[in-house]
C-alpha cells in the first residue's frame, strides 16, 4: 500500500511541510524509519529521535514540526491522526464474504451473506450474524446470540447464549463473553448453584482483549457500554456495568455487581470489590485494591513499589508494629505533658 | 415455564402466605418484578425494595415475610431455596444424545449413548465420557480422559490426557484442565524441563470457571476434592490439593504442591506461595498475599485499600522512612531515661 | 518403559551405588516410591524421606549418598539428572506423522511431511510447519505464521499471523500468541484503535504455560528469546522484550514496552509497569509492584504477608495515620530540642 503525502494531507486535513507527490509505503519508528516510512511524535520524550530521524513523513504537533528534519504532516492530535494513517497503510486483513467449508452452521442461524465464517467456527440455532461481520476460525457463537454488522471476532472466541454485541465491536482471541456467573448459595457446608439466568450486553466500538473474561447477569443483565476497552486477562463479575469509553488495562478483576462510571481508567492488575460503585471520570493505578465505592472524580492507589527485598522485609516488620510504636509515642507525649488523641 | 406458587410450596417445602393457585413464570430482581416473577430476599440490605415489589411471590425469611406486601413463600434458607426453584424456572439448556455430525470421536474412545458430543469437539483415545454428559462445541478431550456421568463441559475447554472428573461437575468456557506444571530444574544459566507426569483429579459436583487452568501433578496428582467451587482465570499449579466445599474467586493463583483445607474462602486475586499448607475454614480476603502456612481457623488478609493518589504517595514515603523515625523514638525515650527495646 | 541402573549411570554420567542390572519402569515421589521407581533428593527438606524410601534407586548429590538405604545414582546436580532421566521412563506422547482428517491446511500453507496436524486444527495461507511439529486439537495457526522444527503446540493454541516461533519450543493449551496489543489514541473522549502491525518472535527452547497472551507489536516486535519460561495466565504487551532464560511464574503482568533482560526471576502475580527496563539477573518476589526501572541485580520485593485480618485493619489505619505520627514526633523532638529533618 503506498500513498502520497498530499492525499494524506488532504484525507486527515493536515499540514504538510513537504513535497505532496512524494509517497510513504508503511510506518516505522522513529528510531528506524527509512524513507518510505511514515512515522510520529507524540511523547515528549523522543523528541531527540525526532531530531534523527530518515522518516518520508513524520506526524506532529506544531511544536514538533520545527523540530524535524523531514517533511511533516501537522496535526492537532498526531497520535490519533498517526492511527487512522497506519489504518490506511495497513488495513485489517480481508475476509471474503462466505462461510468456511469445515464451519457449522446450525438450520436456524441468520448469517448475512456478506459475513464471513472461519474454519471450525460453530454458528448455534437462532443466532444473528450481522452485514460484513467476522467470525473466526474456532469461534463458538451459542443458540441465540446476536451480533451486530462489522463485528470481528478473532480466533476461538465463545460468545455465550443470547449474548448481544454492537456494531464494529472487536474481539481478541480466547476471550469468552457470557460464561455463568460465580453464584452459589451457601447450605450446611456445600455450596448450591445459582442458575445465571441474565445476559451479556455489549455495546458498539468495543475492543474486549484476549482471553478476557464476562460474566452473565445473575438475573439481569451485565453490561459493557458503546466504546469501551479492556484489554488482555481481564474478569468482568457477573451484573456488572461498564460505563462508556472506559478504558482497563490487563489482569484488572472486577467482581460482580460493579458499576463502574464513564471515561474511567483503570490500571493493570487492580481488584474491584463486589457492589461498589465508581463514578465517571475516575483514574485507579496499578494493582490497587478498590473496596469502597468512589463518589470523587480523580486518581486513586494503593499498589506498593518494588524495594530491595531486605529493606522491603524491615518495612513491613515495622508496620506490624506501628501499634506498639504509636503507644511509645503516645506514652512520651504524656510525659511531657502533651497529651494528644490520635 | 410456567409453576403455581402451591407447587413451589411442597415441593420445595416452604410455608405460603398466598394463593396457592397463582402462578410465576420466570425469576427477576425486587426491583423489577412484575406479578409472573418470583424474587427473593436475602440480603437485608435490600429490605427497602421488598416493601415495594411487584412480584408474583418471594421467597423469604419469616422476618421478611412480615415485611412483604406480596405473596410470599417463607424458607429457612431464603437463596438457597431461591437457587433450587430458579433452576426449575430456568432450567439448564437441553441437549439431545448423540455426536455432533462434525465432532470426532477416537476409535477406542467410550461415549455413553446418552451423552452429546458439540460441534468440532474431539474425544481422544481409550478416553470415557459419562451418561447425560455434555461435551460443549470444541472442546478438546484428550487420550485417556475419564469424564463421568452427568459432567457438563461448555464450550472450547481442554481436558489433557488421563484427567479424571467426577459427577455433576461443570466446567465454563475456555478452561484448561491438566496443561504441564512449570517443572524446570537449573542447569548452568537455562532450564531443563521436568516432564510432568502426574494428572488431575477432579471430584464431584465441582465448577471450575472461564479461562481458569489446573496444571497436571509432577509426579503424583493434582487434586481438587468433591463441591469445590473456582470462579474465572484461577491458577492452580502441580500437586496442589483443595479441599472440600472450598470457593475461590476470580483471578487467585495458587503456587505449586499447596495444600487448601476444606471449607474455605479465598478472595479474589489472592496469591498462595508453594508448599504451603492452609488449615480447613480459612477465609482470606481478597489481593491478600500468603506466604506462610495458616493453621487456625479465621480471616487474614493484607490488601491496601485505595486511596487518593497524592495520599498514598505520601504514606508510601513514610512506610519506607519507618525505620528513621523508629531510630527518631528510640533517641527521644533515651533522653527521657524510658528507654524500650524494639 | 524399563532401563537398567548400569545403563542410566552410562547415560547420564553417574556414579551408580548398587546392582546395575536392576531396572526402574518409573518416576515417584521418596515417600510412595517403591522397588519399581525412580525417585530422587534435591531439597534437603526431604532429607528425612530418603532414610525411610523403598525406592529402587534414588538420584542423589554426594551428600545425599551416604543417606540413602537404597541404590543411588550420584549427580552433581540430581534434579536436572532426574529431570532427564524422567523424559526417558515418561517420555512425551508420540504422534504418527500426517494430518488429522478434521484438520484443515490452506493451500499454500506448508506442512513439513514429519510433522502432525490434529483434530480440527487450521492452518493458514503461507504458514509453514516445521519437521516434527505437533499442532494439537484445535490449534489455530493464522497466515503467513512460522513454526520451526519440533516445536510442540498442545491443545487450543492460537498462533496469530506473521509469529515467528522457534525451534523446540512448547506452548501449552489455550495460550494466544499474536493478539492485537493495546494501542488507543484518546481523542474528545472517545479511543481511535492503533494498528498493531508488528509480530511476536519466539526463540527456541521456550515454554509458553496455558492461557498466557503475548500481544504482537504495535510497530516493531514483541520479541521472547531463547530459552525464557512464561507459566499459565501470564500476559505480555505489546513491544516487550525478555531475555534469554528468564523464567516467570503464573499471573504476571508486564506492561507495553517493558525490557526485562536475562536470567531474570519473576515471581507469581507481579505486575510490571510500562516503558521500564529491568537489567540481567534481577529476581522479584510474588504480588510485586515494579514501577520504575531496575539497573542493579538482586532481589526486590513488594508484597505484604497475610495477617489475621482484625490486626491488618489496624495496621492499615495506622499507615494511613503515619504522617500525622511523624508530625507529633517532630514537635516532641521541638520541645526537647532535638530537631531533625525528616
Amino acid at each position: 500500500m503506498s500513498v502520497s503525502l498530499g492525499e494524506l494531507a488532504v484525507r486527515f486535513g493536515c499540514e504538510l511541510r513537504g513535497d505532496p507527490d512524494a509517497r510513504v509505503e508503511h510506518v516505522a519508528t522513529l528510531a528506524r524509519a527509512g524513507p518510505t516510512a511514515l512515522a510520529f511524535l507524540a511523547n515528549p520524550k523522543y523528541r531527540r529521535e525526532l531530531g534523527e530521524t530518515r522518516a518520508g513523513v513524520v506526524v506532529v504537533d506544531t511544536a514538533g514540526a520545527e523540530a524535524s528534519p523531514r517533511p511533516v504532516l501537522i496535526a492537532a492530535n498526531p497520535y490519533a491522526t498517526y492511527a487512522r494513517i497506519a489504518a490506511v497503510l495497513h488495513p485489517a486483513p480481508a475476509f471474503a464474504a462466505g462461510v468456511h467449508p469445515t464451519a457449522w452452521i446450525a438450520p436456524l442461524a441468520q448469517v448475512a451473506v456478506s459475513a464471513y465464517v472461519g474454519a471450525h467456527a460453530s454458528i448455534g440455532e437462532g443466532a444473528r450474524i450481522g452485514a460484513r461481520a467476522v467470525i473466526g476460525p474456532g469461534c463458538v457463537v451459542e443458540d441465540g446470540a446476536e451480533i451486530a454488522d462489522d463485528v470481528r471476532l478473532a480466533a476461538r472466541v465463545v460468545v455465550a447464549r443470547g449474548t448481544r454485541i454492537g456494531a464494529r465491536t472487536i474481539i481478541q482471541p480466547g476471550a469468552v463473553i457470557g460464561s455463568d456467573g460465580f453464584g452459589f448459595a451457601p447450605e450446611r457446608g456445600a455450596w448450591i448453584k445459582v442458575p445465571q439466568v441474565g445476559r451479556v450486553v455489549i455495546g458498539a466500538d468495543v475492543e474486549i482483549g484476549a482471553n478476557t473474561t464476562i460474566d452473565r447477569g445473575a438475573i439481569e443483565d451485565t453490561v459493557i457500554e458503546d466504546g469501551v476497552k479492556l484489554d488482555n486477562q481481564i474478569q468482568i463479575g457477573h451484573n456488572v456495568r461498564i460505563g462508556a469509553h472506559t478504558a482497563m488495562a490487563a489482569c484488572v478483576g472486577v467482581s460482580g455487581s460493579v458499576t463502574i462510571g464513564k471515561r474511567c481508567q483503570i490500571g493493570g492488575a487492580v481488584g474491584i470489590v463486589g457492589h461498589l460503585t465508581i463514578c465517571d471520570d475516575v483514574a485507579v493505578t496499578g494493582l490497587t485494591m478498590v473496596n469502597h465505592s468512589i463518589t470523587t472524580p480523580g486518581v486513586y492507589s494503593s499498589g506498593l513499589p518494588a524495594i530491595p527485598a531486605h529493606d522491603w522485609r524491615r518495612a513491613v516488620a515495622r508496620l506490624h508494629r506501628l501499634d506498639r510504636m504509636a503507644g511509645r509515642l503516645a506514652s512520651l507525649e504524656k510525659q511531657l505533658g502533651k497529651e494528644q488523641d490520635d
